[in-house]
């Protein structure tokens, strides 16, 4: 079975495996690696992560069928460019031209959420659809659309952020300039700040016990408070529920996908949230149940949905 | 040059026309029709229509190298099957098949909307777009996503409905049962419902007069008071522009096409709304001026952009 190794590069480590063609992870490593060292020593370092990774396994390099990299920022794959990336601090980097001179080999690289979509797509709950949006509920809310079974990276591969769609005018502040956007409300941070301003209203909801619980206030708390039956909890959790579903019936309508898959720390939530998703979805998506239900499901790869992607997306190159 | 028939089906009648490879309309006709007989006699209305357009053409059927057809409603395009079409209350019709009982010829069907933005892509304002976005502004917002030159129309042929998309959460009453879909904002039955609160409370604004002018309330009627410099108006032409463009950037962000055209009756206002459009769109995108501009354009086809692009269906299929 062909071998190819994935590297998911993060803020502040590395994931690299290798992942063979059934999409089973190997033998898998991590490391810090030094953004801000001149890019070609630091796409030498990840070569040297590679060759790690084929010794670990008890492999050669010649045993590799190609290299994928997720990258978080704007990555134009059809370039094989980092265009920018907030994180790294890196501008319009040629990443697989710079990684082809260490290593000639089939190498491509995308946006971590999109190859984690890929990977979702291919080898977790999207197995079988050939059409499909990844939406991760995390600090922010990101998306990663898969058409046809490849990533719809879109012009200059500046496309799949829908998580700023405003879903309100004039509304919440977004990081990204515009007031309003889905992942103002959507994300773990918008449940929190609505966490937080209720608990400042409301002296009496369990929601208070929940923080206490946990030690801090998470999205969890909402949840914990809301199935213990606290009346007030239960509405923001129900309020939560729109939002997020509100975006997805808008990318159900537009795209139509064969399927959406949820990931990120609030799917930690698991069928309970999911079902309520679903319910949202079949009732008000266009044309109601004139039109087959779109299923909603949690993903499945968790942590290792990027590396997997990465790796998935070298496969695409067979 | 190869010729091709687009059939355009509309609520109270159909156009067609023979359309060559350039894109050049040969000839065309228009025919009312009854949808409510049996379909494979109403089918057989369509083929009579197009044996009748080579004869008027001076051609025989033999000369024509396929037939496209748009309908409103949901059309699965890779099964040729009319899933639903309320307009003309028709219900799982495999028209294809059934067109290929009359004569048999390379035949496809998608969505009127659909092949409009098929046929403006290739042969109107998209030209030389890989990837682009058409959205009519009339009665309701309409939208059309054409991706790698190809029609993209969702599981069972039910996307594309981009003016669906919840743009104010527990806003205006939408015709599709959620409220603040970006159609109940974007429209020009949208502009027209507000132009019509605003000449309600505000005795002294140039819409009163604008309007007498037409005879009628339209969405004309705000963009000409404004442009005689009324105040009133302008602060509503403005909104509306907000509301038409806030939807655009979030099909920009979520897609990122190459090319966005815009169409209906509202675009009939021309490059001073375009450019409106445009610098929204350039401020408010994801990333800003770090990812270049989706340009912004007219729809040139107008009237022929369904006939057209019906034809264009058919171009595909060689």
């Amino acid at each position: 079975m062909k071998k190819f190794i994935g590297i998911d590069i993060g803020g502040t480590n590395i994931k690299a495996g290798i992942v063979d063609e059934s999409g089973r992870i190997v033998v898998k490593t991590s490391a810090e690696t030094d953004f801000k060292k001149p890019y070609p020593e630091f796409v030498k370092d990840i070569y040297n992560i590679c060759v790690g990774l084929t010794k670990k396994a008890g492999l050669s390099t010649a045993d590799i069928s190609g290299v994928g990299i997720g990258c978080p920022g704007t990555i134009w794959g059809d370039k094989g460019v980092i265009v920018y990336s907030n994180n790294l601090e890196l501008e319009n980097i040629p990443f697989v031209a710079e990684f082809k001179k260490n290593w000639d080999i089939p190498c491509a690289i995308s946006n971590d959420a999109n190859c984690a979509a890929l990977g979702e797509a291919t080898f977790g709950s999207g197995r079988g659809y050939e059409n499909s949006i990844f939406i991760t509920l995390g600090t922010g809310v990101g998306t990663g659309i898969v058409l046809n079974g490849k990533i719809w990276e879109g012009a200059h591969g500046a496309g799949a952020e829908g998580g700023h769609s405003v879903i309100v005018v004039d509304g919440e502040q977004c990081t990204c300039g515009r007031k309003g956007c889905w992942e103002a409300y959507a994300s773990a941070t918008g449940l929190i700040r609505e966490t937080k301003r209720l608990m400042a209203e409301n002296k009496d909801t369990l929601l208070h016990e929940a923080a206490k619980k946990q030690g801090k206030i998470s999205a969890r708390t909402s949840f914990d408070a809301a199935k213990q039956g606290d009346a007030a909890a239960k509405t923001l959790v129900n309020r939560y529920v729109e939002y997020v579903a509100t975006g997805i019936v808008n990318l159900i309508n537009f795209i139509r996908p064969d399927v959406i898959m949820i990931g990120g720390g609030v799917s930690n939530e698991g069928q309970y949230f999911i079902d309520m998703l679903q319910e949202y979805a079949d009732k008000y998506n266009f044309g109601g149940s004139l039109n087959p239900s779109v299923p909603i499901k949690r993903a499945e790869l968790l942590n290792d949905a990027g590396l997997v992607g990465a790796a998935t997306l070298a496969m695409g190159m067979q």
